[in-house]
């Protein structure tokens, strides 16, 4: 209990400087182009996701080279400059399911996304030897990068 | 005249196998995400296409290592597989700006993709070399290649 409240007040501690200057420096219009972007590349990240999770799933047929070509679509989409679509003052909104943690624990935030990145290089490059059940194990390490962050910055 | 009637009709004769598929083989699920997929690789193309044209309007100082960074983004997406973000009958959906008229001439829009890609290898080349005024020369370039597939293709 004692070490939540210490985190606690840490997080409103690292706050206090963000939310002074949360809102200078950028427009509305900046904001909302830096929400799509952002949003954008998610997307990307998650239709390839979609697409090999199907084949992993067995929903569809599993197909080594789609498989291969979507695990390399997912890595260069995970290369993409996404941080810089979250600019500080980008948690209020309503377009976004971004929780305002992802400022206060920026760090982390990063961290995790570059957990993303490294899981993507393996699975790309695991998925291009061309082994399914090494590429249906990676894809599962990929996506619990992609949980990880979700749970902690996703609303 | 005569050239332009012969012309319409091979696009009517075109589009008649095109149209007996047109609505087999996708969920409008599949089609839903293949419409986000594609304005989300578009929305990633727009993003840093925007960011340079900030700086070669003068809106922005011109930051060579920024728009070269920039320019870098736009060639990786513009790599993507954005043509299997437009399968045949996701031509009707409310929520894309997409003309019926890709699908009629299917080879002439693939044949402007290639021309976005070709410039774009171009522009991120000539960024990275450092030279102001050839960047913004390539820029402009790369600019007519969206403008005309948007002018045959976007509504």
């Amino acid at each position: 209990m004692k070490k939540s409240k210490s985190r606690i007040a840490g997080c409103l501690m690292m706050a206090i400087p963000l939310a002074a200057w949360a809102h200078e420096g950028h427009t509305d219009d900046q904001i909302e182009r830096a929400v799509e972007y952002r949003q954008a590349v998610m997307n990307i990240i998650g239709w390839n996701f979609k697409n090999m999770a199907g084949m992993v799933k067995g929903e569809v047929p599993f197909d080594q080279a789609a498989f291969s070509a979507y695990a390399s679509e997912f890595q260069q989409a995970s290369k993409m400059n996404l941080l810089s679509g979250f600019p500080e003052d980008s948690d209020d909104s309503d377009e976004t399911d971004a929780k305002p943690d992802i400022w206060m624990d920026w760090e982390d935030f990063q961290s995790k996304f570059n957990d993303l990145q490294k899981a993507a290089d393996q699975l790309a490059a695991v998925a291009a030897k061309g082994d399914q059940e090494a590429s249906k194990k990676q894809f599962g390490a990929a996506g619990k990068t992609c949980k990880a962050c979700h749970k902690a910055y996703k609303n």
